[in-house]
């Protein structure tokens, strides 16, 4: 008989972890990592492993498994994802890859089967970055150190350490989370697209084959502020016209240096001194730019440093800027990627392959073990936000690839 | 013998005046209008203007005039500027204006030689804007309403008929102010120039031919905020990327439609949500632009309103603009423009014709009266700041300049 998930399952616990975190007034959801309301859901997901007769398993990063014990002791396969959210959030983001991961092994577990590899089911902390992000993950790849977990702190000021604490948490059990990447065969997570492209193509599935990295800078170009009335055109040193001129040379910095899974992004500028009768004489904004390729965000890196010290250079401004981030482009696991993909195939559904660019824990999890992502479509490309939303088909269709996809990874790869 | 003002007693005048409203901190002047500190400064104006043995006269918008009466009752020449600040000013803008037009009458009555028309030294009320501006020059020109006087604050919120009546003046007294133009031969108006181009000329003198009119427009991009790593290129609606296509376009337009004297000026713009990893939803900003034609403005609101519409359609953005205000330019008398310029030759100083680029009480009287401007170097362009200056020989030339032009108005003209 062919193995197949249960949808109402999948909704019911959707549904009900949904209300955990809930606010009445904007529908959002309220579950930042070790809030009150994160704790709960924890506790929820636990008595739902509980349930799900699979072993639960809490590590020093309070990481949560629900694990389904394999007959040989070979390197396992993890499933997973996070059920914080960013405040006012949907109820899919993070919970969708955890629910369905719970409801494939449950739906293993009750078929009587026994696999070879043990299969794990882990919801990973503070994805969304209350305190930094990707910490659950970064814990178990043993990315920590004490000197960080003592000083991570939330926009509030809060420190992780005293919600921890405050939690009846250990303050440095983070660093006992780390496990041998001899112990896993893989790590898989489905997860909402949070983009427009399977939405627009009409397909049900997404097979991440790279996931982005990204640099983020800060840029200063500084001129010199003027009277707008009484300043020729020809003796300003314009800082914001510095950046209209950066941004116009964009599109043609993409087309000579990027590749079609680039995207360059100035989301933050502030002009000053921000006066409609005075001449910018400073600008600052971001730059945040991804791809999969690291030789590609490597030219990248050196074409926009040119044509920024060309046009300070052409507009008489000065120009400094700042890597605020850099992550590595990771590429997905050929073998997880072509069992997502026949598996897909296999059932009928039509898949796109793409590239993942958001961060993800697959991203964390990818620099010590193989891994694969599934995407299924994010209505109108909407996340972060209680309108986002998948059709209950789509998140079948994403569930039964990620079913027989372990159940290929757990007995015959 | 050839008359000539007295520099010492312009600078002292000028240096005694600075200490008034002066923040000990940050060299600022804080002489903002119907503050305590302007209103000491109107003492101290009083009493120069007693002491050089002018007639002392306060109309009902509180401009204060000193008068030295000619021989017949012909039209009055005026000459004056204002001693408001704006919020940490320098000491010369406005200031100057007044200090000079006292010295000027203060020689001529010295002298002896009775003039034919009567001469009339005034200083504005609020020109600098903290209820609106020009307060003072609209007020003689009859612009106002009870409206409008009822209802002007300032940022703070504070009612402009609660700051006149703090300071025991009536409230509805600016309606009393308004003149018979007929009453007025001409006003003239002595001001630093507050932009870079008679310090780059080496030149002390600009006679200014036309006062720049403007038109500034609140314009709004809207677009859809996305995640800046999961949207394609392709499928934004980037509203910040609109505003840079504008702002580049900006050259063109001004190369198609504008003037050698016009300038426009992206001043204010602000990118929402302003996160580094969301693309723009919206952006709003503002645009500045002056000319000293009214054809040109006109031409140029189309070009702009054109490039606008073309940009939302092509970036798929919805485009709004509201204008928060238009100014006429103004063209200066050309009997005075005459006078200044060959008073500045018989000086033996070198002249520059310009425009004037920045609104000043000239402007509003320009629209009942024939006037006349002379501009003063300012260092660096620097104004609006403690640190704006302009050399003591520039002021000097700047003053005999005006003082042979009154003489000369006042009784060949």
């Amino acid at each position: 008989m062919m193995l197949k998930v249960n949808l109402d399952r999948i909704k019911s616990d959707i549904l009900t972890l949904a209300e955990i975190g809930r606010n009445a007034d904007d529908r959002g959801i309220y579950r930042m990592a070790f809030t009150d309301a994160d704790i709960e859901g924890k506790r929820w997901l636990t008595d739902r492993i509980h349930a799900a007769d699979l072993d639960c398993r809490v590590d020093g990063a309070v990481n949560l498994s629900g694990v389904l014990e394999g007959k040989s002791d070979e390197p396992r396969v993890l499933v997973g994802s996070h059920i914080d959210t960013v405040p006012c959030a949907g109820a899919l983001d993070g919970t969708l890859g955890v629910v369905v991961g719970l409801e494939c092994l449950r739906i293993i577990r009750e078929s009587g089967q026994a696999m070879r590899r043990t299969l794990e089911l882990v919801a990973f902390s503070d994805e969304e970055g209350r305190f930094g992000g990707m910490l659950g993950s970064q814990s178990l790849c043993g990315h920590l150190n004490p000197e960080r977990l003592a000083t991570m702190k939330d926009l509030d000021g809060v420190l992780l350490q005293d919600e921890l604490r405050r939690h009846g948490y250990d303050p440095l059990g983070a660093l006992d989370a780390a496990r041998d990447p001899d112990s896993i065969a893989s790590y898989l997570e489905l997860h909402i697209e949070q983009g427009p492209v399977l939405d627009r193509l009409h397909k049900p599935i997404g097979v991440v084959d790279e996931i982005t990295g990204l640099f983020r800078w800060s840029v200063w170009l500084r001129g010199e502020a003027n009277h707008a009335g009484t300043t020729p055109m020809d003796m300003r040193n314009d800082a914001f016209m510095g950046l209209a001129d950066f941004a116009h040379e964009i599109p043609r910095i993409l087309e000579e240096n990027g590749s079609e899974r680039t995207r360059a992004t100035v989301g933050k500028a502030q002009i000053l001194p921000g006066a409609a009768n005075t001449v910018p004489g400073l600008v600052e904004f971001s730059l945040d730019v991804r791809d999969t390729s690291e030789i590609v965000l490597e030219e990248l890196q050196t074409a926009f440093r040119k044509a920024l010290s060309a046009i300070a250079r052409r507009r008489n401004l000065m120009f400094e800027f700042e890597q605020s981030s850099y992550i590595e482009p990771v590429k997905c696991s050929e073998v997880v990627v072509r069992e997502l993909s026949e598996q897909a195939t296999k059932l009928g559904f039509e898949y796109h392959s793409m590239p993942s660019g958001a961060a993800h824990d697959a991203q964390i999890m990818g620099s010590i073990v193989p891994v694969g992502m599934l995407f299924v479509p994010s209505k109108n490309g909407m996340s972060h936000s209680p309108s986002e939303w998948t059709a209950w088909t789509d998140i079948e269709a994403g569930a039964n690839v990620m079913l027989h996809t372990l159940v290929r990874l757990a007995n015959d790869l």
